[in-house]
């Protein structure tokens, strides 16, 4: 059952993680969580022939690698959630079209990991599915001709830009007793600080970050740290600095133990990304590569995941609008000892 | 709690429908339903200064008239379920921005309105939140755009296309008692049987209609002659046709208790809508102007809300994809006599 603090939302029977799995582009794989990657593809194609089917082929190979390390056949899943940046989330359509299993399509932006894992957990926890998957996935080029130019225009990119993750991540949730637990899931509500620059994604998102987090540090009258780490998805170095900023005028100060996934999957001084990584697959497959397995491992006990989603569009900037952010909070923890079969 | 049946979830705690409410442009006012819609816009911008906004503004104003309806400020909802068919869903995050209330982004294309309205009555009958509320819209100016052409283009439409209704419906789900419950949710998987005509979204979603049926009627042990009515999206009238003839097929023949909101909305005869409505606001404002009325007057007391949905994009059908369908399932009982306050 499921119990409401505040805001969070406290699962009583936790869902637990069976599996995971991280799969990335070329620049993903030269990067310093590159060896970590469950599989990753030189040819950022995937074979396909369109951008936007190459992000499909990452999501049903992040789903393949989860479900083979999990020894699972996709037909035992109850319910898949899935969803991505790209209009009408085909990326999540296309790669769960043939899969024949009940499926629940999000939108959260950026933030769709902690979106769809908080919901499967949520879903795992009431009964609804189990074993259920999240997925989520972005692919830089088809991102970049979508959301901004045609990579062959060869746009200039300002210091604050990111560059979308060309990546995928998927986690298998069951009721099962495992190693890792999902105990609290905090999902977030749109803030909106008036930030119109569509390439500065992280200052737009940093107060969602911000309430969503003291939010939950208040419901659970936890601090910051408390936690091992503290994740948040894409911010970059910008969004990371205002975070701690607002954070601090929140009464929580940060400590050393807060992490940015756009800053963790890149190495900005060699990889010119700019402000760092962002897109769904950045915080899903360094979730997924780097942060679960280092929680299996033993080396993270406890951590908070916090994606974070910019819920603009195209339209909605050429309209003059500004760029409303959300941020969802997804609590791990390591159970000690392990239980059999962890 | 919640039991799985197959893939039916019987919510054993009932989630119940608190309130509800509808409102449409001018070309829903002069339909059949116009009557019942709680507000109606002779002005399709609703004053606002673009398609996107005005689509922005009905869904604001169904969660306002939903709401007045309970006598209930919106700080009381403890979370928003919305999605639409736009372009990373903006009018459902521009409407929900000021709220300060978690927000589930999701996307379902034209099956949002059954995807909100379920996954509500999992999350309230659960403990996640209650009053929760699922709020959905559609735009014909915003949706022909986007979708097809500029309205200025003048195209010409196929017999087989269906008119986007310019419409919103949000319905608020409580855990305590009131006339109207939700005992059953049937998430659906996605169906494609190679359909390539984006003029031809009937055809696209009937067998995705037609399987989330059979298998809720095989999960329950129940017959369609069961129910008053089963009220289907917006397949219109191919996709109704085609809808008939697969639930013959699936051994399931269906009786005159079909009905189809896209064929309700719109007088066919008259209002120059080819093979009728569709859109996330058909199905949204049929459901909250006339059936869940119907039903709390007793005239409808045990219906199935089946909303399809048609899960491609512009890119999508550029690149030669055949056309994805899904469709969701909620069960709604009137439940005699009504408790207090109902």
């Amino acid at each position: 059952m499921i119990t409401r603090i505040g805001h969070t939302l406290q699962l009583s029977s936790p869902a637990n993680i069976l599996s995971y799995a991280a799969v990335g582009g070329k620049k993903e794989a030269e990067g310093p969580l590159g060896a970590y990657f469950d599989a990753v593809f030189d040819d950022t194609t995937l074979g396909a022939p369109s951008f936007e089917k190459a992000e499909s082929a990452l999501q049903s190979q992040a789903l393949r690698l989860a479900l083979q390390k999990a020894n699972l056949r996709a037909e035992a899943l109850q319910m898949v959630l899935a969803g991505d940046l790209l209009n009408q989330c085909i990326s999540s359509t296309f790669a769960m079209r043939d899969l024949g299993l009940p499926f629940l399509g999000l939108y959260g932006a950026c933030s769709t990991m902690a979106l769809s894992l908080g919901l499967a957990c949520v879903l795992a926890a009431c009964g609804a599915a189990t074993p259920v998957a999240a997925i989520t996935s972005s692919h830089f080029a088809s991102a970049e001709r979508q959301f901004r130019l045609p990579l062959e225009y060869g746009g200039q990119r300002p210091p604050t830009a990111q560059w979308t993750a060309t990546a995928a991540g998927c986690v298998i949730i069951t009721t099962q007793p495992k190693a890792l637990q999902i105990p609290h899931v905090c999902f977030g509500s749109i803030v909106d600080l008036g930030v119109h620059d569509a390439a500065n994604m992280g200052a737009a998102m940093a107060p969602a970050a911000a309430q969503t987090l003291s939010q939950y540090l208040r419901d659970t009258h936890t601090l910051p740290g408390d936690y091992d780490g503290i994740f948040t998805g894409d911010l970059g170095a910008v969004g990371s600095d205002l975070f701690t900023q607002l954070m601090h005028r929140e009464g929580f100060p940060m400590p050393a133990n807060h992490h940015d996934c756009g800053l963790l999957l890149f190495d900005r001084d060699k990889q010119d990304v700019h402000a760092g990584g962002s897109g769904c697959g950045c915080s899903a497959s360094v979730l997924c590569s780097t942060i679960l397995p280092a929680m299996r491992q033993g080396s993270l006990k406890n951590i908070l995941f916090l994606a974070t989603g910019a819920l603009m569009s195209p339209t909605s900037s050429q309209q003059g609008e500004s760029i409303p952010g959300i941020a969802h909070l997804v609590h791990i923890i390591r159970t000690p000892p392990d239980p059999p079969g962890a």
